[in-house]
């Protein structure tokens, strides 16, 4: 699977029906997995090419792992699968929205969302969820 | 506003009380701007060390502009500012979610979101909302 370019009209980027996603320096795009059923926010994590194209074509969460820099396939170790039920697109497309059914967590810590802590403005500290 | 640098042993980074932002060699993280009531996901943007600080300290979302290089308080211009709920950070301190309350809409091109194109994976066209 390739992809064209993006439109270099960025208004016409915005408004195009077709898939032409902005990569950046490092060739990759955000991508950002929420709780098909509860909308919970449950990671964010960068897709290339061919992650892109993975999930597109498998159904199954599939990202680059910047700290191995390898394909990753969500759950392939840890059973933790993503079922993808739609993907959105942003804008300028350099972002994807995943809608997933999350088997076990999602996150690597065994929680079901990375988003665990929540910031205390006055005091900076985090409090645990 | 400053914050302490990121805990090299991973483990404790994830288990940390302490805001400890991992910026990426650009300077920035992640931002996730997610409807506080519904929690349609927004947008998507990024956040240097002052516009992290700025939403803290103001509750307004405030964003670095990649495009201009400059502090961005949203709405700033359009009137289509962020109330911010709560923030969220994740596992490794890369990544936060904003939960907000946006008056009007929180993308450039007037929509709610800029997620409103949803990718076919068969043909790849986007569908739009």
């Amino acid at each position: 699977m390739s992809f064209e370019p993006p439109l270099k009209n960025k208004a016409e980027q915005d408004e195009t029906s077709e898939l032409r996603p902005k990569f950046n320096a490092d060739g990759l795009i955000a991508a950002v997995a929420q709780d098909a059923d509860t909308g919970e926010i449950l990671m964010l994590a960068w897709m290339n090419v061919e992650a892109l194209s993975a999930t597109l074509k498998t159904g199954r969460g599939t990202y680059w792992s910047r700290s191995r820099q390898s394909l990753w396939v969500k759950g392939e170790t840890s059973g933790h699968v993503q079922t993808v039920e739609s993907v959105q697109i942003d804008c300028d497309q350099d972002a994807v929205v995943l809608k997933v059914r999350q088997s076990g967590g999602a996150c690597h810590t065994g929680r079901k969302s990375c988003f665990y802590r929540t910031i205390d403005p006055e005091t900076l500290q985090l409090r645990h969820e």
